[in-house]
């Protein structure tokens, strides 16, 4: 690394205790101003930076700590890591910078400048790594930007993310209070506090941070089916009648991955047309069909927040006909969990406290980084198989707190830190807040479009962040209703889309449904979305998609 | 934040590019030497530091980005933030520093000095997030230091750190290409070349990353009966005979899990005592017996590398009987895969090429950060359910490179970074240094205890890093074998471990196994780790076991 050689470093130059040698307790306790940042590990002098010249072609991986004099360039590498990523953050909310600079993977396959995706059996040097740690970033989708509008999950916290680094340089696993004792503890905590916001008793229950609301669905059906058959765990489905799911044609594919996954078939699953809204006579009639014909209905599931349109089921309605014929009651709040935050819009659940299990991300209405789902529910024996060699009963601790045996997963990651973090840093009330402005911004666009020329609603009155819509290009507008006009509606969003990404100044999804040719899905979860950026990307509809 | 007032800064402050207000573009490119610098997206002057008085006590998550003027606070919050965390770094490569500072669940749950784990309705000053990240880190446990050997996964590798932390900072999803481009053809990369390592021909397959060694071992099964009964997919298990799954005693028990899950009951499992090693008989009689009474054999499991003993099972053996009768073979080298990167010791896993599937998790002894876990095999069709608000097949870039549809999963987290980066910085040599390396450590261990007075070895020879033995204290030395014998050995592990913990000095797994009272497993996956560490565990656990 070379030297500079600006010798006119300001007074300021060392504020924040970087690249300090001798800084003292005196200094610190003014930088601090809090006794704890005195009393910590990370006290004592040496811990702060030194500094070397570093020229990073000649340094190399094997270099860094553990290696003989590895600290130097270990600090040096790192800090300049997190130059090129406090750069990113900046950017990501810049609105003068694009969402993406979009290739074909043929074109990144084949190198950008110098980019090589290609690995070798030689080192690279550290100089290499960090250029190709910038064209990582370059050519990816900064999914945190105001207008990154495509999928559920969007927005960049930064508390969320200095917790994600953090979890990172801990990198431990959460099986055991042994080896993650504060992560442990701290996902007891937040799962009881996010029981107690969905409504059961003083908080009691279980549940567990999992890979995904998939795998947390997943969850809820083995539960539901360990509930009413528990030999299916030893002697597999023969030892359970024939069994059925119950869900709605707009609820999550993952209920129907969860069916086949687990030995029951997708088959299995009834799907009663649209969202539940409408559909309390549908179900009754299958139950009658269904019991019949020798089926036994064991499962339902009541979407909190669909995907596509943002519905919510009316959870007290299906919770009557569960109680009566002693179904399991699934609420899949992946999407609309995160509404339980907001005094203004939680009544969407109302009845949420009625169900058995309850699958809720973080991640997606919430802004917590990617990933944090949790399934919460009664968890205990459905996977435990008791492995001798991670949950020894004769350790010194309450082996209460291993929680690894109630997973399906053996390792797991820590999931729970950033949310934790975030929810300290933000309160419930930041939460609200922030639930609170998305769904008004939501309200914004519906406001704006619902009559504009050009668009049209593809249904009223949204109750989630989903606001979705066909816009009809000029061409179209006087074209009567039939066949050909829908062929060449349903090619409108792909088109705008395209030119979208290839231009690389927003993103909004599109998807068809049912008999619904391709609509584009406005969803928001992105703190830094504001009006102006909904006017954008109506803006840029309009431009890209006026001469289709 | 507080000013210090140095003005004595010396020419080489500014080495890093960091707090720079004004560097330009010269300087950067004698700082990088190469274009690439220059021409990516963070080359622009205005992305580097300037400085702020910023005290954290007076500010709030709401005042960091998005919110307006929040690019000061947030930048000098991350980078408060990375000091905490690389002297975090350091102190964990240090051997003057515990390995842990152990509480009791109680203990940290009451408060320890103001380290408060409730969540509230009201915010926290960033003052109070930044200790409290300090004391999460303060009452972790160091898993990357030299003298942690408690679990598979150990080590804490820069590269594939700073690769993490690139990871959260980008906060996408796996799903699709469209909004992680450049992650999703690395994954595609890598994959291919595990596949090599493997021996498949041209690298051919399929593949993907999953949420640990668990869930890829659930993979095996699940592609394994949709090959041979895809109408399971569908219809349940109803539409396959009566399945058997075959493993070892010794393996993981994520296999049993799986049978649990996926509605063959664990009780389809036949357990072959031992590992595989000299079962080939008793397969073929189980064969027998199973085929007689109308089960139907699907699948064996072979496992390299066993969780407690290292045991590695004859895989051509195994083919050979899978090839004659028809049988999934599945290979679970979640920790013994990586020995497939040493031409010293790769042999242990011949007949690999053989598989049908192979579990390998690049995050034990490759010492890539928690988590990565590979399964490699044809996934393709076993879990697909084409999704329209994902998976739209009229995208402008070629669809195949969407993968999410090959998951149970629905969000997949980003897995493949770090790795990929790793290998770009160490190369496959690396990466074999790093294995033949830990093994040379092992073998240094067995070695030096197998003819010690007080030890006793569960096994001879070991064939991956695991050291499995007994430590007698001298009370027990001269006592005959018997019940009471075992009794009291069986309690030896268990103490000294809790005291080992309570000293912080070192942490290493113990278990019984079988037959075998309570034991220690030694494992080495870290590079940090020399002889020396190993020297002062066998001193630890003499010091502390000497008396029992």
């Amino acid at each position: 690394m070379e030297v500079f050689g600006d010798n006119s470093c300001p007074p300021s130059c060392n504020t924040l205790g970087f690249l300090q040698k001798n800084n003292s307790l005196e200094e610190k306790g003014r930088l601090a101003g809090h006794k704890n940042l005195l009393s910590c590990d990370n006290s004592d002098r040496d811990a702060r930076f030194r500094l070397t010249e570093t020229d990073f072609s000649n340094l190399f991986a094997r270099d860094l700590l553990p290696a003989k004099n590895g600290e130097e360039p270990t600090i040096q590498f790192l800090l300049e890591m997190v130059d090129i990523l406090t750069t990113y953050v900046k950017k990501t909310f810049d609105r003068s910078t694009k969402v993406l600079d979009f290739h074909h993977p043929h074109q990144l396959l084949e190198g950008m400048e110098g980019f090589n995706l290609e690995l070798s059996d030689q080192p690279e040097s550290l100089e290499q790594i960090l250029v190709d740690c910038r064209d990582t970033l370059k050519y990816g989708v900064r999914t945190g930007h105001p207008r990154f509008f495509n999928q559920l999950s969007s927005g960049l916290d930064i508390i969320g993310l200095a917790g994600e680094w953090l979890t990172s340089t801990a990198n431990t696993n959460m099986f055991t209070y042994e080896i993650a004792p504060v992560f442990v503890l701290m996902e007891q905590l937040t799962l009881k506090k996010m029981r107690e916001m969905i409504g059961w008793p003083n908080g009691e229950g279980d549940g567990i941070f999992s890979p995904g609301g998939a795998i947390s669905n997943m969850y809820s059906v083995m539960i539901a089916r360990y509930k009413y058959y528990p030999e299916v765990k030893t002697k597999g489905m023969s030892a359970a009648p024939r069994l059925v799911l119950f869900t709605s044609e707009h609820s999550h594919y993952s209920i129907k991955k969860a069916g086949a996954a687990l030995g029951q078939g997708y088959g299995s699953l009834f799907l009663t047309p649209g969202s539940f809204v409408s559909s309390r006579p549908p179900i009754l009639q299958w139950l009658c069909v269904l019991l019949l014909q020798g089926y036994v209905p064991l499962f339902v599931n009541a979407t909190a927040g669909s995907t596509v349109y943002g519905a919510f089921d009316p959870i007290n309605e299906i919770a009557d006909i569960c109680e009566k014929y002693n179904l399991w009651l699934h609420v899949d709040g992946a999407w609309g969990g995160g509404l339980l935050m907001s005094r203004k819009h939680r009544h969407k659940l109302n009845g949420v406290e009625r169900a058995n299990s309850v699958t809720w991300n973080p991640h997606k209405m919430m802004g917590v980084p990617l990933q944090c789902s949790a399934i919460l529910g009664i968890l205990a024996g459905c996977n435990s198989m008791c492995a001798g060699y991670l949950f020894q009963p004769d350790k010194q601790y309450d082996v209460n707190y291993d929680t690894g045996d109630k997973a399906i997963q053996c390792g797991r990651h820590v999931d729970i830190f950033k949310f934790w973090l975030m929810w300290k840093a933000k309160g419930t009330i930041g939460f609200e807040q922030h639930i609170d402005r998305c769904l008004d911004l939501s309200q914004y666009l519906y406001n704006k479009i619902k009559n504009r020329e050009g668009y049209q609603m593809v249904f009223d009155g949204p109750q989630h962040t989903n606001v979705c819509f066909w816009y009809i290009p000029p061409s179209l507008r006087d074209m009567p209703d039939g066949e050909e006009r829908r062929e060449k509606l349903h090619r409108v969003a792909p088109k705008i889309k395209a030119m979208m990404m290839e231009s690389g100044t927003t993103m909004v999804g599109y998807q068809p449904q049912g008999k619904n040719v391709n609509f584009f899905r406005m969803v928001v979860s992105n703190l830094a979305a504001t009006q102006s950026d909904i006017d954008f990307l109506i803006d840029e509809i309009e431009r890209l998609g006026r001469d289709l």
